[in-house]
C-alpha cells in the first residue's frame, strides 16, 4: 500500500504515453542528480541528515516561544516564508487558535504601511518573540521589516530583547550572520547547499511549524519515507518520476497551464508553495509550464466554467486527501423544505469526496487531462510526504526541459532596478 | 482629473496598436449593450436604480445585526460569496476586527467537514445572524451550509431564530424564496436581471460589506460615477473600453494568460472576484484569457521569475493605488549594521511604489506587455469605481470574442454530474 497514489485520467490523442519512452532520460537525470555534488542538492537527504539533536533543539526552543509569547512574529519572503506558512494553514484550525494558544504572523514578505502599522499595533498588548529568516541576509524586504521588528522589540524589552530574537540564515556567510554573530541572537543553520525554495524541511520551515503546534518529527517521518520511496530509479514504482513525465508530455502537447485543484480551503498556500516551487524552477528560457491553482468547490463556481469549456491551454493536477480528523454530518429535519434529507446519513467529507469525483467526470469528458495525486489522510506525516514528492518531481520536471532547476536569474532583474531606482532617488531627495 | 486611469507598456510589435480600429465594432457593442433588455444586463444601472428606501433598509439592518451579534455568518458561492468577501477584505484591518466589533464570516463556499464543524463550534459563545445568499435558491453547497446553519440556529434561539435569518434571493422565484416567504424571514431582493458574477452593488455585496463597517454609500458613489464616465461610446475617453480592447488586442496575439497585480495583500479577494468575473464571462467556445494574480512583492519571490524569463504566454495589468489611510516609516538607527539609513526617511507605501515601478521596468524589460489600471486612493468610493469598470469592460470583452458575457453553461456540467453520483449512491445505501 503505498502512502502517495498517482493516476491519470487523458483525453484521447494521449491516452497512449508510454512511460518507457521515458526510462533511459529518467534513469539519467536520476543519476545525475545523485551524483551533482556540486548543486545545491542538499535537500534530497535533508530528512536524514537532520540530526535528533538539531530536532531536539528546534523542539526546545518552540517549547520556549510558546511559554513566553503570544505571538511568533516570522520575517521572510518567498522561500523563507512560503513553506512554513504553507504547512501551518493546512493542519490548524480554521476558526481558533492552534491548541497551544498562541499566534503565529508573517511580516516581510510585503511592503504595505498599513500592514506593517497595524502589526505593530497588535503586538502593543502582547507578548512575542521575531524568526527573521533569509539565506543570503540581503533580501530587501526581509531586512526593511527585520529592522522595524528589531527596534520595536529593543522598545519593547530592552537590553532583554536579545533573547527574544531568532534568526534563520545561511550556517557560514551573509549579513543577517554577521549581525546575528555581532550581536549575540540564537541563530539556526540553513545547510549552505540548500536553495530557499527548496528549504521547507530545513529549520526554516520547521521552527515555526513546531510553534504553530504541529508534529515536525511526524513532519520529518514522512518525508523521509517519501526519499525512501522515491529514490527508485524506476519510473514505474516513483510515483515523483512519473509525475514529471506526465506534465512533460502535456506540456510536450502543447498544454500550457497546470491547474493545481483542491476541495479542502486550508491547502491554498500549499498551492502558493507549490507554485513558488515549480514556477521558479521551471520558468525560465522562455519555458515552463505556468502554475495555477483553485479551490474548489469555490472556484467550480468561478474559473471553473473556464475549465470546462474555455481554452483549452490547461491541464489539472488534483491533490486529494482522504480522511480528515474531524467532520460534520448533515441534519434531519421534519420538515424538508429543502429536499436535502436525502444527504442526511451524510457527512459533509463524503459529499465533499463525491464533488471531486463528479468534477474530475465532468473535466475530463470536457477534454481537460487530468492527473490525480491521492494521500490517506491530511495530517503532518503526509503533508511532508507531499513537500518530499514535489520537491524532487520538480527538479526531474526541470531537467526535462533542460533549465536549471536550483537558480533563478530573472528575479535579480527586479532587484536590481529597485535598488537602483532607491537609490536614484535618495541622491536626488 | 480621471479617478481611473489606465495605461499601457507594450513592446515592440505591438506597440501601433491602432485603438481607432475598434472604433466601430465598440461603439456597436455599446448600442447593442445599451439597448439589450432581454439580456441580464440590469447591473449595468444598479448604482441608479438602488433606492434611497433601499439603502437604508440595508443600513438599518447592518445596524441592527452589529447591536444584536458578534458575528455574521454569510452562506454563499461564486457570485453570492466573492463580491462581499472581495470588498470587506479590500477594505478592513489586517490583525484586528471591524470599527464595529463584529466578525463577518463565509460559509457555503466550500464542503469541507472541518470547515463548517469548526464553524459552528466557534458560533457556540457568540451571537450571531445568517445571511443566505442564492440567486437560484437551489444550489447544492449554499442549500447543504444553510441547512446546518438553520438548525442550529433554532437550536440557539427557539422560535426567536426567524429574526436572525436574512435571506438574499430572487425577488420573483426560486426555493429559497418559497422557504423564506413560507417561514416568515426577512427578504432582500436580487433584480432579475442581474446574474451572480454581476451582482456586487446589489443587496447581495451590500448587506455584508455594510456589516463590516464599510460605507455602502460611498461604495455605490463610486460605482454611480463609474456608469456616468464609462458610459461614453467614444473609446478614447473610456477607460473600461480601452481596457477590453487592449487585452482583447494582446490575445489576439497569442497572449493566453492575463495576471492582474497588486502590491496591497489586501487585494487579494479583488484578484479572486476579478477571476470570476472574466474567467466565468470569457472562458467558453474554446476561447478566453485564462485569469491568473499575484500580490507582489510576496509573487516576486515566486511567479516572478517565470513572468521575467518563463514561457512567453502572459501579460501583465497591474492594479495601482496611491494612497492609504495608514503608513508606517523605517526608523533610523544609530548602529546601522543593516545598511538601511539611507531609507529612513522613506515610509513603507513610498518604498513599496518605487518596487512596483522597478517591477514594471523589470518585466517590460523581460518582454511582458503591461497594462496599469491606477486609482486615487484605497478607500469605499474607488473601490466602487473600480469594480463598476471591471464588470463594464468585461462585458465588452466578450462580446469582442463573440462570446456571451452572462451565461455560464460549463458550469452545469459538473452540477449534473454530482447530483447524479449522490442520488446514485443515496439508492444503493
Amino acid at each position: 500500500m503505498a502512502y502517495l497514489n498517482l493516476t491519470s485520467k487523458f483525453n484521447d490523442h494521449l491516452s497512449n504515453v508510454n512511460l518507457m519512452d521515458y526510462a533511459f532520460s529518467i534513469s539519467s537525470i536520476h543519476r545525475f542528480l545523485e551524483e551533482a555534488v556540486d548543486e545545491p542538492t542538499g535537500w534530497l537527504y535533508a530528512p536524514l541528515n537532520m540530526t535528533n539533536e538539531e530536532t531536539d533543539g528546534i523542539l526546545a526552543l518552540a517549547r520556549e516561544i510558546v511559554e513566553n509569547a503570544d505571538v511568533l512574529v516570522v520575517i521572510g519572503i518567498g522561500g523563507s516564508y512560503l513553506g512554513a506558512r504553507a504547512v501551518k494553514e493546512a493542519l490548524s484550525p480554521y476558526f481558533k487558535k492552534h491548541s497551544n494558544g498562541i499566534d503565529v504572523e508573517f511580516v516581510g514578505q510585503n511592503l504595505s504601511g498599513t500592514y506593517i502599522k497595524q502589526l505593530i499595533e497588535s503586538l502593543q498588548n502582547r507578548n512575542f518573540y521575531i524568526n527573521v529568516i533569509s539565506k543570503s541576509g540581503s533580501t530587501l524586504e526581509t531586512s526593511i521589516a527585520f529592522r522595524v521588528l528589531r527596534h520595536y522589540t529593543r522598545e519593547r524589552y530592552g537590553e532583554n530583547c536579545k533573547e527574544r530574537i531568532i534568526v534563520t540564515t545561511d550556517s557560514e556567510k551573509g549579513l543577517l550572520k554577521e549581525i546575528a554573530d555581532i550581536q549575540g541572537y540564537r541563530q539556526l543553520d540553513i545547510p549552505s547547499n540548500i536553495g530557499g525554495r527548496y528549504s521547507l524541511l530545513t529549520p526554516v520551515g520547521l521552527l515555526p511549524i513546531s510553534v504553530a503546534g504541529i508534529d515536525i518529527n511526524q513532519l520529518l517521518n514522512g518525508s523521509y519515507q517519501a526519499m525512501i520511496d522515491l529514490n527508485e530509479a524506476d519510473l514505474e514504482k516513483n510515483a515523483a518520476y512519473r509525475y514529471a513525465v506526465l506534465r512533460y508530455e502535456l506540456y510536450s502537447h502543447g498544454y500550457q497551464v497546470e491547474l493545481l485543484a483542491s476541495f479542502e480551503p486550508s491547502l491554498v498556500f500549499i498551492h502558493e508553495w507549490w507554485k513558488q516551487l515549480f514556477g521558479e524552477s521551471e520558468g525560465k528560457e522562455k519555458k515552463g509550464l505556468f502554475p495555477a491553482s483553485v479551490t474548489y468547490p469555490t472556484d467550480l463556481h468561478s474559473l471553473g466554467q473556464f475549465v470546462q469549456e474555455g481554452n483549452p491551454l490547461l491541464f489539472e493536477t488534483f491533490l486529494h486527501f482522504k480522511c480528515f480528523e474531524e467532520d460534520y454530518s448533515v441534519p434531519f429535519t421534519e420538515l424538508d423544505d429543502d429536499y436535502l434529507n436525502f444527504l442526511s446519513n451524510r457527512t459533509f467529507n463524503d459529499i465533499n469526496a463525491i464533488s471531486e469525483e463528479g468534477t474530475v467526470l465532468a473535466h475530463a469528458e470536457g477534454g481537460v487531462p487530468i492527473i490525480q495525486i491521492e494521500l490517506e489522510k491530511l495530517d503532518a506525516f503526509h503533508v511532508g510526504y507531499l513537500i518530499y514528492f514535489f520537491m524532487k518531481a520538480c527538479a526531474i520536471s526541470a531537467y526535462l526541459i533542460d533549465v536549471n532547476p536550483f537558480n533563478q536569474p530573472g528575479v535579480e532583474v527586479y532587484k536590481t532596478k529597485i535598488t537602483d531606482l532607491l537609490n536614484e532617488e535618495t541622491i536626488t531627495n
